[in-house]
């Protein structure tokens, strides 16, 4: 393999490495693989170009066109993981570890696109949450309403993943219609600039929508201004030098970290050695111990088990740990590939022996293991370390030092509280674990816990194998955590977008909202026009377009006649004493569901149109009772045109019935599917 | 008036000053008020003691119980307030600027204990967002949720609103279950004191919930935890410091920042001379111009119009602050007060002069003006001062500096881009407002400015007399902004409380999410018994507990029964060819509403019993189309209960209807209203 040269992508060119280069080495063989310099970037430039040519562009877009862009990125990419498997070889990882990295990361792009278009509007404005009604007569509402940052994200990912680092953070920044500069760790760049590489040659992103620092960020942070956000992934030591940059704090710059975390770990009073969830936990735990060689930022750190489970939960543990081979990841026996540079061996092996001072180690010898089909010399190698913490109260390394590798230690409880105590001595993590079947445990743990852990990972004989495993961050789910594990939050589906977007609460008359949204809200201007809205296709109706129904008498006949038909005999409906008495109605009254399919009796359209289906119903309230001899009459306007493909788009129209005196006694949205 | 000695309310226990006093003088005839000092007081304690004492008390409540709690706190201070006004004239207040304070403040509590009653769960965990599928079978979900954080609130507030400062700032923290520590400004110390005292004196806390520091937050922030929250209102100059203290950045301390902001109000280009939104306008500057002498977070700063209005927009302002009387706000006639302190007097004087550097002053004096009732020599009096900026190209000053007073900028645009990108030179505001009729403008704006303001006010002739104000932060809507703001938010109703609580995202089966949430979920287990739940009241009912109805089959006869009953003859029931050539249907489908309502009567249990009322359905989705024929039956199954009062409670139903196969046809969620 020759040695490659790592390039920048700075203002839509491709910039080579310069100044002063570094050798970046294989982590098999200590083989130089590639080099790394960017003392020539104009950081500065870069920067204005993302807000000046990228911003824009992706503004023009709506959620739904940003969505099926990262779609077509997806597809790109899966097409072309082959060739990042290759690659990734060389950072120490095994077939199974890139398939993490690079399928998990692409995988990440596509929930991002299928959410983004299930949940956010076909428009540049989200909207946040429900009206409020500012006013008493309603003509002062307010809304909030989320609009993309008018700067830049800057990314600064960890060398353990550096697909999914890189894709899981562009996924929600480009939903969110905001320019990214990303910027991988050294270590192992050399498979995020392939990566990046494809993503420029895709060509299915604006001009300026990425750029890409093979090297130091120089003084990019320096840069940044309120409209900037910059998301961290690494150290707490880096994370806490760049939190405290003046630009940063006095700019108020968005920062996100996802730092150091000592995962736990807790095997439930109830899962006993024999039951399923104990199986189920020694796997997981040996598997998160020696997945990755350890270098995840959710591998569990801690082992907290039952007293008298102790022996037995650390004889299975060795029994797996001896069967696992370590070695050259290209074997397809090894199971466990090296840590990424020789760096990061010393650093773990430092933080090993510190772990040391407070508990026991009892499996595995750095100075004594086997290594297969690689030179142990040459290559980051470490065995999977398992050490066990007698003195708990004294300990404060094992919960505060994290070793980045495949090393954890046991802990002992005496009972659930103990055990909850434990994991949050950790003071904030990404994940802890709970394996119970029990779902008091479960709600204890989330008392107790919930605000010391951004995720909290329940496993039992329920979840089995559909479950996707304590360290896996999913792109639904947020990732991050309090405390230690930096304060910050990605993912977590549209809650990651929100991250590069301004919330604004507007305030202002119906119409003002309505015309901003683009959606029709109480209080609103309404139109009618022929001909019946029903007989428009999806690209020419309008919010507000109203129809005003015929009126029509209800009668103790008809209610008598429904209450037979269907069955719903409640007394309410058939029994004038009863009905009285209920203390909301003021003698028999209209079934809700007589109210619903009358008013449905006035609105339809018989004949074949562009309405397909009325497929759902929303958010339906009966606001007023109906009595024998009252009259209905329906309005029907349309709110909200919310989604399309290119066949048939999903309309949501806000219907008001109305008594004969003109006030409203049922309100709720219904859902027509409609021909383009 | 004798002198107050500010105490301190420390560990339960109220503390005299200590220390270096430093005497508090009235803004209007420059006497000592009260004096402050708080060297004697154990800051590492008060936050042991709020995590130790305050919190587990607070948590161990739910929502519901904390937002009771806090109605009748806002009763028992809305009784109070007399004595609150009298204290604030002596910070130069008038009594509408008291109000402001004051009342707002308790409206605030109330508004936070409503709003809590109806969007949180009466519950101690809070489910955010909905559930996610996160495996095929679905025995694999997920669910977010939040919990209470388990440190401490540190709440620092501004001089200018020593009431409503404190209470917007506690509503939330208390809603969430977090205890706080409070440091008014001591600028306006004893009007916050005398509040809190009778806080402490309500007894209507637990213990622990609240402490007061009267003086310096001492070495406070250096004892702070990854579980703690300063929430700052101020300059931008101290959050910076208190933002870069060491403790905050490596234990990750949530910060929340409200600081300068250098506040809009835009003209709109279709609000010439003569309409409704200029009158408005005019008014509405005026009015943040000199309510609280210009001292609001939100007042506006600088004053955009077009270019065409600018002469009309300056002689109608000048005609109003001639109008405008200055003096002691004791008197009725006085329209402004005093600045709260002398040193606020010269501060706003200095950046003033800043501010001529680069805009000429066309109104106001401070050598020169007329001051009613009290000794322009002793109290902290300053004229409006409004300037001209006519070198928009070259200024900067008018863009960032601050004159935290009755002192405002007028500018001068040449179309709306300009105007938006004139508000957004802000670098980052707290609002803007724009008076136009037009919702094509107000759209415009959120896209150019949404991204630089956390506010943006619309006005008309339609929000009229309703509208609040562009200078008020309503507890419904978050207050905060990007940038020089200080990225912050507060409030906004249920998001406010999110800042004092952690997200958690829950892995598990369904069994184990419905144990945390107390609610049914898709694929938990549910259970049957005797009696119907129909027959149980409110107290009996628990999540799972499920009906299986008998079957009944739809034949033809009831859809073309239905139809002519109803009026609802869509081709879908009525044309076997028709409904064929739709893509949705097979053939000839059961109307949705005729589901539901059969579905209704072989679920309902006709006789007087515990419900009282079906008010309401959410959800509703057609799954399958139910051909003439087919059979229906129904599952309903206790999905939670909601709300409750002394009388009645909120049960929601989950609702399944199957088909002969066992197929779901169609699923909602089901409100009722039932007896206790």
């Amino acid at each position: 393999m020759s040695v490659i040269s790592l390039n920048s992508y700075s203002l839509g060119r491709w910039i080579p490495p310069s100044g002063e280069r570094q050798g970046l080495k294989s982590a098999v063989s200590g083989q130089v693989v590639a080099e790394i310099g960017s003392a020539a970037l104009d950081f500065a430039g870069m920067a204005d170009y993302a807000r000046r040519v990228g911003g824009p562009a992706l503004r023009k877009m709506t959620f739904h066109d940003r969505a099926f862009a990262l779609k077509a990125l997806a597809q790109y990419l899966n097409e072309r993981r082959e060739a990042l498997y290759e690659l990734s070889y060389e950072t120490g990882a095994t077939k199974p570890d890139s398939m993490i990295d690079i399928d998990g990361g692409i995988g990440t792009l596509f929930v991002y696109s299928s959410k983004a278009r299930r949940e956010l509007p076909d428009d540049r404005i989200l909207t946040d949450g429900a009206l409020e009604q500012l006013s008493r007569s309603g003509q002062f509402v307010g809304q909030h309403v989320a609009t993309p940052l008018q700067g830049v994200a800057v990314h600064i990912n960890a060398f353990n993943f550096p697909v999914w680092g890189m894709l899981e953070k562009l996924a929600p920044t480009l939903i969110a219609g905001v320019p990214a500069i990303v910027k991988p760790a050294s270590a192992t760049a050399w498979v995020a600039e392939a990566c990046f590489r494809m993503v420029v040659e895709s060509g299915l992103l604006p001009e300026g929508a990425v750029q890409f620092i093979a090297g130091s960020t120089g003084d990019l942070l320096d840069r940044l201004s309120g409209q900037d956000v910059v998301s961290f992934t690494g150290s707490a030591a880096t994370a806490a030098m760049l939190k405290g940059k003046s630009a940063v704090i006095e700019k108020s710059v968005r920062f996100i970290a996802e730092q150091d975390s000592l995962n736990a770990s807790v095997l439930g009073p109830d899962a006993a050695p024999g039951t399923p969830e104990f199986e189920a936990f020694i796997k997981e735990v040996h598997r998160e111990m020696t997945a990755k060689a350890g270098q995840k930022c959710t591998a569990i750190r801690r082992i907290i088990v039952p007293q008298e489970s102790r022996a037995a939960v650390i004889d299975a543990l060795v029994a797996r740990l001896e069967r696992t081979v370590i070695g050259n990841p290209r074997d397809e026996t090894v199971r466990m590939g090296a840590l990424a540079s020789l760096a990061q061996r010393s650093d773990v092996l430092e933080k090993a022996s510190i772990l040391g001072t407070e508990a026991k180690r009892i499996y595995g010898d750095p100075e004594n293991f086997r290594v297969e089909g690689a030179d142990a010399g040459e290559g980051a190698f470490v065995p999977p370390m398992l050490f066990s913490c007698e003195d708990l109260d004294a300990a404060q390394a094992v919960h505060a030092v994290e070793a980045f590798g495949p090393v954890s230690t046991v802990m002992a409880y005496r009972d659930l509280p103990h055990a909850l105590a434990l994991a949050n001595r950790g003071e904030g993590s990404l994940v802890a674990s709970v394996f119970t079947h029990d779902p008091a445990v479960a709600r204890q743990a989330v008392l107790d816990a919930g605000a010391f852990h951004g995720r909290l990972y329940f496993a039992n004989r329920d979840t089995g194998k559909e479950a996707t495993g304590h360290g896996s961050p999913l792109p639904h789910m947020v990732h991050g955590g309090p405390g230690r594990a930096g304060g910050g939050e990605e993912m977590g589906g549209m809650r990651g977008v929100m991250h590069y977007m301004q919330r604004t609460a507007i305030q202002g008359s119906p119409d003002i909202i309505a015309g901003i949204t683009q959606r029709y809200v109480a209080g609103a201007s309404t139109f009618e026009a022929e001909p019946h809205p029903f007989r428009l296709a999806f690209g020419e109706l309008a919010p507000g377009r109203t129809l005003w129904t015929a009126e029509r008498t209800v009668t103790l006949e008809d209610i008598e006649h429904f209450a037979t038909f269907t069955g719903d005999t409640f007394y309410a409906h058939m029994d004038e004493e009863a009905a009285a008495a209920n203390p909301f109605f003021p003698g028999r009254v209209a079934h809700g569901y007589l109210i619903l399919s009358f008013a449905a009796g006035l609105f339809v359209e018989p004949a074949p149109g562009p309405v397909l289906a009325n497929y759902g119903l929303d958010n339906l309230r009966f606001m007023k009772p109906v009595s024998p001899g009252d009259s209905l009459k329906v309005r029907l306007t349309v709110k909200q045109k919310s989604r399309r493909n290119d066949e048939y788009g999903e309309v949501r129209w806000d219907v008001g019935v109305y008594n004969g005196e003109g006030e409203q006694v049922a309100a709720y949205e219904l859902l027509t599917m409609n021909a383009m």
